[in-house]
This record gives C-alpha cells, sequence and structure tokens, in this order.
C-alpha cells in the first residue's frame, strides 16, 4: 500500500530549483530570495468537499486547478504577479496515490500557467472528506498592490466580464461546461496588472461572493456607497440559460472570478464595463428602470 | 445566527498593523514588507481531527495551539525566526461562533509567543470534520537557514531533550498533560538558533516522526549513515510510564518536536544531548549492548 512518503518523494521529483527558490519542498521549510524592491503579498485560500466542489462529479485534476485558480484570482485581485504556493491536502483515507498525484497535477498545471512553482505542502489522510489548502505568496513587481480601501466619490465602476450563473451545470456534455464555470475559470492576473499599470485603479477585487456582497465590501473599506446600473450589468450566458431572474442571478450568484474595481479614469471598454458610480455616504443601491433600490448583499455566505 | 462574516469582522479586530505588515488581514491578500536582507522560508503543516488531535477530548485552544506550533517547530527546525503566518479552517457545521474564536485564539496565542502576527486566512464551514492548516513565513535574520543535507562522517548526532510518549496520556488529571505532550509542546525556536550560531549546525529536522525515521531523512539527503548509542537516548519519563520497551517508545512515537542535529564540534551538554555519530554509507543502525542492529523506521507514516 502506498504511504505518505512515497507519494513525497514522486513530489520532490516534480520540483523545480529556480533562482527564486533554491530549496524547495522537502526539507523543513523551503528557502525563497524574495527580490528585494518587492512587497510581499500573502493570503490562503480553501476548497472543501460539498462546498466548493463536489468529489463524487469532479475530477481530482479538476478540483485541484480550482484551489489553484482562487488564490491566483486573489494575486489578481491585489494586481500583484504570484510566485510561489504551498498546498496542504486532507484525503479521504482509501484514496489512490493516483488520485493524490492528480490532484496535485492539477494545482501544478495551474500555477505554473502563471509561473507560480509549488514549494511545499502537507499530506494527511483521514478519515475525513477531501479538503485542500492552497497560500499563495506574491509579488509588486512594479505594480504598487491595489486594495479594497481607494475608492473615492464619482469613481466609476467597473467589472471584467459577464456575470452569474457560474454555480450551475449547463447541461452541456462537455466536462469543463458540466461542471460550471466555477470549477474552470481563468485568473484575471495579467488584465489586473495591465489596469492597475494604465489607469488609477482606487479599489479592486475579485468576485467569489457576488457583487452585491463584494462591492459592498469595498464600500464598507472604503467609507463610500455605490450606485449600479441594471442596464449596465453584463449578465453570463449561463446566468439567462438558467432561467429565473438573470440579473438578479449576475448580482448574487458568486464564484464568477472576474474583478470588481473603481478608477476616476475613463476605462477602455475592452478592458472592462463601467455598471456604475461611487458616491458618498454607503451602502450598495441599484437602479432599474430610473427607481433605486438597496442591494442587499444576497451573495455567498457561510454561516458558523 | 452568526455568518463567515461576523466572525471575519471579529477576526480584523484582532489583528495588528506592523512595520512589517502594513496591510493586514481583511483585503484579498495581506501585504508584507519583507526585509531586504532576509532569506524567506516557508511552509505549510496542518492538524485533523482523529489524526493530530480529537476534538472530543481536545479544547479547541488547544487545538489552535499545536497546529501553530508545529508550524513554529519547522521555523526551528530550519533556524529561522518565524515572521508571519496564514491560516485555514474548515469548521463543521454547526460549531459556534465562540469555538471558532477560541480555535484562532489558541492560534494567535502560540504565534505571538513568538512575534508571529497571523495575517491572513480562509474560514470555511462543512459537513467534515475538523481541519485547520497553518502557513508560516520565517526569516534567516542573521542565520544561515540549516537544511537536512549537510552531514558528514565523523559528525555528531544530537538531540534536544528526552523522546517518547509524547502522544499517549499520562492519566494526570491536568488537562495539558492529559492531552499528552503533543498537545502541548514549546517549539525550540530560541535553542535552534542560539546552537545554529554558536555551534556549526550541518544538518537539523524537528522530531515529528521518530528519532529512527527523521533521522532517516537526514541520513537520505545528506547521503551518509547514523550510528545511535542505545545508552545514550534519553528517553522520556512519559516513555517510561507507559511500560514496554521505553527505548524503541522514544526511538519511534513521533511527535517529540525536539530537534535532532548534526555538528563536528563538541555541543555543550546542557543544549543538547550526544546520541551518536554520522558514518559514511547509508541508513540507521542502532548499538545496544555491544551488538549493531539495523534500526527501521518505525515512526508516524501515514498510508494513503
Amino acid at each position: 500500500m502506498p504511504g505518505e512518503f512515497d507519494f513525497i518523494s514522486w513530489l520532490r521529483g516534480q520540483q523545480r530549483r529556480t533562482a527564486l527558490v533554491p530549496v524547495p519542498a522537502g526539507d523543513d521549510l523551503a528557502v525563497v530570495r524574495w527580490p528585494v524592491a518587492d512587497l510581499l503579498l500573502v493570503g490562503v485560500d480553501q476548497v472543501l468537499d460539498g462546498v466548493h466542489f463536489d468529489s463524487a462529479v469532479h475530477a481530482p485534476r479538476l478540483i485541484g486547478a480550482k484551489v489553484m485558480n482562487r488564490n491566483l484570482s486573489d494575486c489578481a485581485a491585489m494586481a500583484c504577479l504570484p510566485a510561489v504556493a504551498v498546498v496542504a491536502a486532507a484525503l479521504p483515507a482509501g484514496r489512490s496515490l493516483e488520485y493524490a498525484k492528480e490532484l496535485y497535477l492539477g494545482m501544478q498545471e495551474a500555477g505554473r500557467a502563471f509561473d507560480c512553482e509549488i514549494v511545499g505542502g502537507d499530506t494527511g489522510t483521514w478519515a475525513g472528506r477531501l479538503a485542500v489548502s492552497v497560500t499563495i505568496l506574491g509579488r509588486s513587481a512594479g505594480v504598487e498592490p491595489v486594495t479594497r480601501a481607494g475608492a473615492r466619490p464619482g469613481d466609476g465602476i467597473y467589472v471584467t466580464g459577464p456575470l452569474g450563473g457560474s454555480l450551475h451545470l449547463t447541461g452541456a456534455a462537455e466536462e469543463g461546461l458540466r461542471a460550471g464555470r466555477h470549477m474552470t475559470f481563468t485568473p484575471r492576473v495579467a488584465l489586473a496588472r495591465d489596469l492597475a499599470a494604465r489607469y488609477r485603479v482606487t479599489a479592486m477585487m475579485d468576485l467569489s461572493d457576488g457583487l452585491s456582497r463584494d462591492l459592498g465590501h469595498i464600500c464598507a473599506a472604503s467609507k463610500v456607497g455605490a450606485v449600479i446600473d441594471a442596464a449596465r450589468v453584463p449578465v453570463h450566458g449561463h446566468a439567462i440559460a438558467h432561467g429565473g431572474d438573470a440579473l438578479m442571478r449576475a448580482l448574487n450568484d458568486g464564484e464568477d472570478y472576474e474583478l470588481v474595481l473603481t478608477s476616476p479614469d475613463a476605462i477602455s471598454e475592452e478592458l472592462a464595463t463601467r455598471v456604475g458610480e461611487i458616491r458618498a455616504g454607503g451602502g450598495v443601491v441599484l437602479v432599474r428602470e430610473g427607481r433605486e433600490e438597496a442591494l442587499a448583499p444576497r451573495g455567498w455566505e457561510h454561516s458558523l
């Protein structure tokens, strides 16, 4: 029966020594030569079976890709460059070595698409369900990090793509679509850095909890309010295909992994769509057919 | 019913802005000004219910302390200074906000004992069991990191304290003892840095899987062999109290969180106990009553 140390041996063979990482995983800690001019950005994001994926439906490579991409999307949200990652996986007893490798390869492929190497990890087997967490380290690399706290009255509010329906199966046979976009999105790292380099981006987030809730976070951090123009919100085909109120899906579904950002500049329509404006005060309101209504955060919240 | 965002609000109130951390948790990523002269060391270690602790027995504050201390112990193993940490927790549905806070406070207290702030995290609730992972960032801060790969024939092998019986209840009424030392150990950070500053420490690890297995890792990484003198191995009172072959407990039980290190220097007996010597070849042997026997790694290994 394959053991943890067989897996660790295999992992070591996967890892690359780079200029940034003279001692990769395999020791107690990896050693990284941090670029002296760069701020370091760090955060962690996990995926849990039954919450962020369904191990009965989603292949391990897809699950691995999702957890890494969620972290890369956090880098996009701050306009930083992904640098290195470490991973922790809790594997249900009885899963094969092959399953663990597929999970790892999903993370590795997603990371390498952004030159982000996995430099360390911890794998354990237990009687519990599959849980995977990734910690990502990002570099400022010439672009000042964009927080949530800089939005000012008069700034335009922009989103980088159509929203809604990400969590839902479309009925298409193709695995990626079947799984829903939330499993297969592309983190907006390059776009985020392009935007932050070309325009004054005053606040930015990635849309994981839904525009209504995430824009509320920007308003709270920036101590401002926001007005969304219903007619301008780009609604994804998946939200429409699912039926019901497609606009409400676009505003509330979450797991879009597009960016919401604010700027006093007129951002090119090719890069992002203007959906509203920051104003003084607080809270998020929606203007639909000339009528203003409070937009309560109805996006994703886990209860404790 | 309290939700994730109530917990996040509480967490933000816990966090300190420091010279090292101008933007703490609460944004997509925390921003850290990495000290330019320092190598960065990074790794992740998790604890899983039923494997590393038992949530039916151990209080959440103790569980939080253990996972942070395991990571601080990894810093000790490399002789680096703990800097900042991020945490991911998967909480079983129905656990109270109070439980989550206790878990966090356990991590925070353990970290702050070493000036290591928690700067970010991800908390989720699920139908699964309790899993907590901590990623730690350490600084070289004037001491070259010590890997597992530098042991040379003729080096002495040292351990920093008595071994064995860490996992076992002692029957004492006091909570810490009842839980076993594996829940309540003190990471050897200061001792590790003192040793690495005063002596030529050629290889070092913290003892989590048992001396037989962990010394095997040093031998494999350094391409050397090791001879352990049975009469010199310091056996912990808990190993003796448990009954059976106390020496085998000391060599194999694991979760001691003492350090094993190699050095060509004569290290003061007040700091560490010499238990054997590195030699050419490979593998770990035990010399007991003049007879040499192969010491198979019988320490902790999870099977996949």
